[in-house]
């Protein structure tokens, strides 16, 4: 139903919302950045529905976010295992977080960091101007539709 | 019912997704930015019901997000203006439009574009590290429960 609803916006933003726009899905997305894999981890992260679970896990691999991999014969046991696009939503999660710790902030402080790995430092989604290269703030952003597209 | 099945959650990208996690609350942050601010500005651009509208916007402007001003007195008329809060969504708007451009791309191109305002460069989002100060790729991130939050 998001799906059909979202069909007449020729938009980058309502196209990836489609795919991670569904209640609870960008909450797997974020379990599965922090390594988590099988259905019952998954289970134990969120008050959610098995069957809700099971319905948002099938459409991430139907839409190529997570692979279903068999890791167990006998019998039979599958894992989610994120693919390189759904890793590529880290600064959308990340984006998410920053927003979250900035205006709703928890009283003991931030829940969890982004960490660089090897490196130790905080990681930070910022925007970057690909002309000037300098960190660009939000209010000096203006999206505009794109000529070349039409 | 969102934001209480959330609840459980201490975590700062599920206390935003309460925010703006619900159904086409993202995409009226979207035309916000674009400098949409009246009710029927939002839906010309949208294929949604006038009360699921309204019921967005005032929850918007009940998190903070949007302020809700009176522009004419006779009839009374009010607008919708982003507030500073509602301004710094952009960078999770701009990793969505940017994951949409890359992993569901249109025919025709990127739909829209950000740029930056008095620049004109194509402004990104992207990941750095606070340490090394390099920009860091999103298999590199490790999300982790902050030891000083606990």
């Amino acid at each position: 139903m998001l799906r059909r609803t979202y069909d007449g916006q020729l938009c980058s933003i309502a196209r990836a919302l489609e795919v991670v726009g569904e209640r609870w899905t960008l909450l797997i997305v974020r379990d599965a950045l922090s390594g988590v894999t099988r259905f019952d981890g998954f289970l134990a992260r969120m008050p959610i529905a098995r069957n809700v679970l099971s319905d948002r896990l099938n459409g991430l691999v139907e839409h190529g976010v997570l692979e279903r991999v068999r890791y167990q014969d006998r019998p039979p046991r599958h894992e989610y295992r994120l693919t390189a696009r759904g890793r590529e939503l880290t600064p959308v999660v990340l984006a998410l977080m920053a927003w979250g710790d900035r205006h709703l902030p928890a009283p003991t402080g931030p829940p969890s960091v982004a960490e660089h790995a090897g490196c130790g430092g905080t990681v930070r989604t910022c925007l970057v101007c690909d002309c000037c290269e300098q960190q660009v703030v939000s209010g000096s952003v203006l999206r505009r539709s794109n000529a070349a597209a039409t």
